[in-house]
């Protein structure tokens, strides 16, 4: 990217253009290939991840296993890395989201519903992880969507078993947690399982977070993360909800089996199983978001990255975000301009109108309103996969040109908000952000630009 | 204050009591008194203002005029710096907000509703400033609810005939900045008119700001500062909102008088009149927020002072404050630990349930949810007036371990929150931010501090 001396004196359309940049280096930058192929690397036998090497001499085999919607490119990277030397693999990803590998078998499967073709295909890994010794180095290669992808209930329990103690779980208003805790205790594979099952041979394991704050042992149900909850705390957790007597009889005997220590706790932190892991997150919402910040810096602006964990209603979020530009402008704080806050995370919207848009769409939207008049000031929002709400659109540019231009089109922005219609609000504007598909998904990116 | 050298060391209760330093001595800087002491200072013949200097010898007389809820206590400061030197005054105050004064008289009247006795007061004014010459000094000392507070109608136009007239502009929905405009074009002292009623005396205008933002036109409607809206945009939004037929016929004559040029516009920038006029702001949100940044920087926090323009619905904001205090956690961004994000502005609450609460207590509620258990957190919410919504607290302390220690005492937050009760979630809990009056309003403030 060229070099942006005089951010304030750079005439609009090169500033959105600028903007556009910003944010296609970012997704670049935590595509499913290219995130791996920046975090590993092969220098003769030695395979440099992240912080650490790996001297390939000492290795027989490389297996490669993993799930996500973003997995099959995530392989291809690895194949393009190691060149042959992967000895077997196999990975779930979703139907249509398959692509050509050489080596690692790509089993296609239900999403978000998990079925058959997701059982069968943990069931290779696992065969695979059990095979692997000592002397074998197991790849792990998780992505967004990786907890349906990837089901292996302990014997006795079917498919049918968990969906119905899930279903279960949702409509009595178990929160993300309790429903992670129950389902990591019905998995052989989940909260540490795949890292069991490869012990002892060394794992890597490689993982684009589609979750805001990337907590390991949430993306993908941590299968080689440690689990710091227990079958004391799922059976608990049918109890709180009235479900022991509603539960699928397997179900609960297998969780009573755990309780009486005659089924394996998920392994913990400290059991030297995790001495074999390695937990690399080589995508996240940080990276692309830091990614934004650097280069908005390299090219001469003063940055700030506010925060990875922004949620709460779009429109409400747009405020917060309007009134930080107002104060770049009317008195250098957070940072003087030319200024770029970078922020992540995923709003929320709930629709009351009719429209068509998204959460970043309509929050470009609400900040439009708020920004009105400022001048040399711009908020975007985007959905890294490109894909936000039900519309072809990423998200949308909104200046402090916007609400004026809109009116000059006889186009009123309060009420389209009030419609929830910022796709076709920013649509007659040509101001949505158009990515396609970006195969990646780290949740979204706010910027707030002032010239 | 004491040092802060090892922040993260300092006990819980150490810090809460920190914290509510740090907000206590930022409402000092803004107490009316205060903050007039603070900017105003006289040496010799010498007045300093801000930046100016006026030799006061060259003054024959010095008047006092102004209004506002915080007024009575300015003019306290006022007579303390001039010592004797006020020739007259008069100020108009709300009902019950008078204070014991030396030479100024200080005439309660109406508000929100303004009553004869604003129109009195007003009167008065306008006559001291009629009086005053190129060699008297005329001290304006405004604050919060001043519009409602100074009412001088033009000739022929009664109070009544403005109050039908702003009624059916609010009724159709005009917003703030259409109502000013119509206000400004039917008064002789909002909008730059009570300077003009000066000239050519010399106009020092002291103002404690409770609008986000501090615009200089919208505190108290401008009597001292130049108005950008003309009496073509008054009609023009009367006919917006077809209540040319409805308004009084004096209205309504008045702004064509003013649009055939027979009767003279608001004065603009550029006009002479201000070049005998300083607009000062003594007290505002920014400069409490900057207080509260500056103590904790002296205290050895890194701080950042994020906006002063924060609105939006409280349990909303408080998401993005909660992610703030997350990342700062996490990555050190926006700014390392010992951290001290400080934020202004005035969010707002849809009231769904029938508990008791204010915006101020609700975000820190909000907060406390998305925040438990994050250690050595803290979010506070608080009203500069000492009055959060109809509660007699100004605001309430969010910490990681609040919900923790709300569930001990069987408190659910979300409950609280679903029913608008923060005052008595935060009451149980002993969090509650209680100063009493302040006697200062520069809207709120929000802090986030990580030991």
């Amino acid at each position: 990217m060229a070099s942006f001396p005089s951010a304030r004196s750079l005439p609009s359309q090169r500033r959105r253009a600028f903007a556009i940049d910003l944010l296609k280096n970012a997704l670049r930058a935590v595509d499913p290939k290219e995130a791996v192929l920046r975090w590993i690397r092969l220098v003769g036998d030695q395979l440099h991840v992240a912080d650490r090497v790996y001297d390939l001499s000492r290795y027989r085999r490389i297996f490669v296993v993993g799930c996500g919607k973003a997995t099959a490119p995530m392989v291809q990277a690895m194949e393009e890395i190691l060149d042959g030397r992967i000895s077997a693999g196999v990975v779930n990803v979703k139907y249509g989201f398959g692509a050509p590998t050489r080596i690692v078998e790509i089993n296609e499967a239900g999403h978000p519903i998990p079925d058959e073709r997701s059982v069968a295909g943990a069931q290779k890994m696992a065969a695979l992880m059990e095979a692997a010794g000592e002397d074998d180095l197991v790849i792990c290669l998780i992505s967004g969507g990786g907890s349906a992808l990837m089901v292996l209930p302990p014997s006795g329990i079917t498919l049918a078993d968990k969906r119905k103690i899930t279903d279960a779980l949702l409509r009595s208003g178990a929160n993300i947690n309790e429903m992670n805790t129950v389902r990591k205790h019905l998995s052989r594979i989940k909260g540490g399982g795949l890292a069991r099952l490869a012990y002892p041979a060394q794992v890597i394991s490689l993982m684009l977070s589609d979750v805001v704050g990337s907590p390991l042992d949430i993306i993908a149900s941590g299968p080689t993360v440690p689990d710091s909850s227990t079958f004391a705390d799922a059976y608990a957790i049918l109890e709180r909800y009235a479900l022991l007597g509603k539960a699928p009889a397997p179900v609960i005997s297998h969780l009573r089996a755990g309780l009486a220590g005659s089924m394996p706790e998920t392994p913990k932190e400290g059991d030297p199983i995790f001495e074999h892991t390695q937990n690399v997150i080589v995508g996240s919402n940080e990276i692309a978001a830091r990614c934004v910040a650097d280069q908005a810096k390299a090219a001469g602006m003063n940055t700030l990255l506010l925060s990875t964990y922004v949620e709460g209603e779009a429109r409400e979020v747009a405020q917060v975000f309007a009134g930080i530009a107002k104060e770049i402008v009317h008195s250098g704080n957070p940072i003087p301009r030319p200024a770029c806050v970078v922020a992540g995370g995923e709003t929320t919207v709930v629709v009351r109108g009719f429209g068509t848009g998204g959460r970043n769409q309509e929050l470009a939207l609400a900040a439009a309103i708020r920004i009105e008049g400022l001048d040399d000031t711009m908020i975007i929002g985007c959905a890294t996969d490109g894909n936000d709400g039900p519309t072809d659109a990423a998200g949308a540019i909104a200046t402090g040109d916007t609400v004026r231009r809109a009116h000059e089109r006889g186009l009123d922005p309060r009420k389209y908000l009030a419609d929830n219609d910022s796709y076709h609000f920013f649509k007659e504007l040509d101001d949505l952000i158009i990515t396609g598909p970006t195969n990646t998904n780290v949740v979204d990116l706010t910027l707030v630009l002032v010239f």
